[in-house]
């Protein structure tokens, strides 16, 4: 039997001040902080261990994951970290305030950008401090790769190829495995190993801070999961 | 011009309570994590950026180096840990009160084993839960590096194989690098590139947590080094 878990990073800063925040690098609130912290403490309670982690390249993402390993005694493992695992683009959203945008667009369309995997939200000029061209972190990505925006497929398909090449091999070797993530880049790999469907996995909330446990069988079929709370 | 810098961990609760350390696994004291984060912010105020960071499988090192990296907003560059960055392993020293050892064997031979080269603490005993076969973190280590005394020549031995094959190749690609490692991994790392003799490299004292700049000619030949303070 294979098992990974997979967490979603604590609540941010701008979770809490409810805007749109993409790959802002935003850090985590004290309530984020805590909730880390109490991820690590239950995984330990429950008798986890990991042999390697991944994560993605916003601070959010492996804040929690070094409070987590921290409270598990286990900085030592490798961490590998991927802009693929990052949270989805939201283009020229980034950095509003959701109910402003709301205020504006209208909740039909921000629901839309939120859940349709092909709509994609406002572009972002590629002069735009925002856009990821202009910060060092991506310097190795092609200008292919750099996204001006997102939509939810768009996220889906170069989170993939991370699962399938990298984390993947390491879940074959029997390693036990961590991915702390975000919402929309956690939701592809949920969709890919569940085998949902676009409107399935619009329908799936990821509790901030709360490992969730997969169990695979051989073939990466899941046998089950479940939240450790 | 090649640079690099050189990072000794913050106090650790053990150096706050003058006990041999090794390779036991000890936190951070309060001043500790308080050294670290003044490194990263000076380092960051005197226009400091990496590409890439080095550190020990030891939580002292990888903790000041996250904090070090958290203040410089550079959490996301790949860290490499590696246990040939580890301290000196102090053998059946480990644990013990420095002030008692000395009462027991004597101030000429504690200074001794701290300072000649060649001069190896009592060892521990292969089921001591001090002997790193013990600990899952070693567990790739074959038998014959698994230390169970370490004197200081032996301990450059094994940290100068991860110099020149891993973290040289990325100074020379004029990567920036950081180091966060120990007072005996940081000697032996600067008594190679310094060129210095036994007698001077035991002379020399590395305060923790902080940064020392070292530029090198394209031959590593050192050209200057100097504290950030």
């Amino acid at each position: 039997m294979l098992k990974l878990v997979l967490l979603r990073h604590g609540q941010s800063e701008w979770n809490l001040e409810n805007r749109f925040t993409g790959w802002t690098d935003v850090g985590l609130s004290e309530e984020g902080i805590a909730q880390a912290r109490h991820a690590g403490r239950i995984l330990k309670e429950n008798g986890y261990s990991f042999d390697i982690a991944f994560t993605s390249v916003l601070t959010r993402a492996i804040k929690t994951l070094d409070l987590v390993l921290e409270e598990m005694d286990l900085l030592w493992i490798p961490v590998h970290k991927s802009w693929r695992l990052n949270e989805r683009f939201y283009g020229a959203l980034q950095g509003l305030n959701k109910a402003e945008i709301a205020a504006q667009y209208g909740e039909a369309q921000v629901h839309k950008w939120r859940r349709d995997p092909h709509e994609h939200p406002p572009a972002v000029d590629r002069s735009d401090p925002r856009y990821p061209g202009n910060d060092p972190r991506y310097k190795e990505l092609t200008e292919r790769e750099l996204p001006i925006t997102e939509n939810l497929s768009e996220t889906m398909d170069r989170v993939l190829p991370y699962w399938s090449e990298t984390i993947m091999s390491a879940v074959k070797k029997h390693q036990k495995v961590i991915i702390a993530a975000h919402g929309n880049s956690l939701r592809a790999l949920i969709q890919y190993v569940d085998h949902l469907t676009d409107e399935e996995v619009t329908q799936l909330d990821i509790p901030t801070g709360m490992p969730w446990v997969y169990e695979l069988d051989e073939d990466f079929n899941r046998v089950r999961h479940y939240y450790l709370e």
